[in-house]
């Protein structure tokens, strides 16, 4: 195991009902709030958009909106949000929505402490000095933004990430109501974004983490077996909360204590988020299963463990790899089996981009922490894609 | 799963040498530092006493020191503390050791800022208004006090607790290597008191957790895999790591989010201690097989579950029962696996005090949540545990 710090200092109100607690919530940090949100329908069909309003007016808070979050968000609405902060004195973000939304708030956070342009933070170029609080009433479960350290922003093709402790947020309020409305494909596509971030933590070089390891495994299996029940009832409460729940478990830090992370095929998928606009969680269904194909052997009794604690295999112990690669095959079966596609045929991709998102990929070096690729390995998973 | 809110914000900084930074972590806080320790002969043999102080040193910072925490703390020596900080101007409170060093620095921080005796908030006569910030430095994994909201204080035969989110410790420095020195009956003590503490979220009547089962079950599973390594080489890092962690992680809250909690084995053994001083995670090893024999018909699958998720045992579909009472007979067999009694007699303890216990135990009214007890109930507990 290696040394770690870990705080995870996010409040969680989660349950029935919770948005109503947005405005008592808020008023420990600010009373001018900047409003995001994507201007989705469900905010007004569902209440939602009224429960947050109410609330917030019934602590005497005011607010400004800021709505039209795209998903993969854009750094223009960022810029906007940045200007709105400073001019109106804001001193508070509630991003209402899923990750798109909160990245928002996030990279607007920090863009009003930022004397430059915010992109230049994205490029590394620019420090991040202090941000706003930010608070989230969360209706996707799948990036786990409502209490990462992570954001994600768009530019043009360029998609990229920032990490610092500070950009936390300080609640997130989660009702798992608010994700009845969530499409299936949406549902399922948050799914496989949640458990792309317990792998980043699960196939790791560190060793005897047996504990961590046991905790990715739970989160795992708490996914597969809530999704099939979710597409069956999209109003299974208990279904949702348990997928909720462990959106937010799977990337919050705590399943990647202690050890090295591996961040290459989530690299890989944001490529093609950048070229192609596909949804993030539909870009790690694409790429996952290919990335661990082509790596397994680097440890192939991590896989074999992933097949066996994860998917209950039988173990061919005469065979390791017979019972690595059925891990792995269960794998892309199972995203099949929700309706999320494994192959980039599936949604009409070619070979056109793949050395070009390959460079994108690997231009300040080789990715990756469990198996580091090389924009040679890169354009090799792509193709592996292909089929 | 029940609504629920959580935030556990105690900073932890683990690893190998970690107590070096206990300096830079307390200024912070404050300038002005009450070093509460037991005045155990390990803080000197180890280095560890050394190494807080130029620690503390380094950083400008003054300490006054209050030694000689005894196991089962006693408010005499908390109320000494109080004096203390209140002449000396005390900002921060540094705990270094375990759960009994903790407790009564956690009393002490309560205390500062409570007009009448700090044993009136015990009996829930006074009210918490504040605390001091308390920071920990962990040689003891057990009690998870490092990152609980709970403390427990002796007065004579009486033994307290208190739950408060503002008792958190505000950081916890965990290396595990300041446990090599751990006598075996102490490790294994403080194993079974992790485990019971998974046991408290793990028994419960809400229905739909199967998340924070999984995570129970890991967090369960760990302490038995690794409690042997230890056992057998008590220099075993890695195996005293993944110990250190679990506890940690048994009691910070985690575990039981969404679930109503069964203390009435943990009350039942703080009666033990009360009456007859002996270690916390030993009275849990006597009580708690005789208190899930006691109570497993209410709930015969959950015990199922526990023993097939658990123990491994190959379920007898016909007859559950039998499964459930071979996880509890696994259970007991454990705990004298590793040098922990499981019966009064081993204690040569009699039945002159059980009803004065039970009485005591069950005065409030009725104790546990997955089965209530009442006095009779709490006699037949301790009867079973006679033989």
């Amino acid at each position: 195991m290696n040394n770690f710090n870990f705080l995870c200092d996010t409040k969680f109100i989660f349950g029935k009902e919770t948005e109503k607690a947005v405005g008592s919530e808020i008023k420990q940090y600010g009373k001018k709030v900047l409003f995001v949100n994507d201007g989705g329908d469900y905010l007004k069909t569902t209440g939602l958009y009224d429960s947050v309003v109410d609330s917030i007016k019934s602590e005497n808070l005011q607010f400004i909106e800021l709505s039209g979050v795209k998903a993969n968000p854009e750094v223009e609405l960022v810029r906007k949000g940045i200007d709105i902060c400073k001019k109106e004195n804001i001193d508070f973000i509630l991003a209402v929505g899923g990750g798109s939304v909160i990245d928002t708030a996030k990279s607007i956070g920090v863009g009003v402490y930022y004397d430059g342009d915010v992109w230049d933070i994205y490029e590394g170029k620019g420090r991040i000095n202090d941000t706003l609080p930010v608070g989230v009433v969360l209706t996707i479960p799948a990036t786990g933004s409502e209490a990462s350290i992570s954001a994600i922003l768009t530019n043009g093709h360029s998609k990229k990430a920032i990490d610092d402790t500070r950009i936390r947020p300080v609640f997130a309020v989660m009702n798992p109501e608010l994700t009845y409305s969530l499409p299936p494909f949406q549902t399922t596509a948050g799914c496989v974004d949640i458990i792309s971030h317990v792998f980043e933590r699960y196939f790791t070089n560190t060793k005897h983490v047996g504990f961590t390891d046991r905790l990715c495994e739970s989160t795992i299996k708490t996914i597969i077996d809530n999704v099939y029940k979710v597409m069956k009832n999209p109003r299974n409460y208990e279904a949702r909360a348990e997928i909720m729940w462990a959106g937010t478990i799977a990337h919050n830090g705590i399943l990647g204590v202690g050890r090295d992370e591996c961040w290459g095929a989530h690299m890989i998928g944001h490529e093609l988020s950048g070229e192609y606009n596909i949804t993030h969680g539909t870009t790690l269904a694409l790429i996952l299963p290919h990335w661990m194909k082509y790596v397994y052997k680097h440890d192939v009794m991590r896989f074999v463990r992933y097949a066996v604690e994860v998917w209950g295999i039988s173990q061919n112990y005469d065979n390791p790899e017979e019972t690595a690669l059925a891990g792995i095959e269960k794998t892309k079966e199972f995203f099949e089996s929700v309706g999320q596609p494994t192959s980039l045929k599936d949604v009409n991709i070619g070979d056109e981009k793949i050395v070009t998102m390959a460079e994108k990929c690997t231009k300040n070096g080789n990715i990756g922490g469990f198996v580091s690729l090389n924009k040679e390995d890169v354009i090799n998973i792509y193709k592996s894609a292909l089929e």
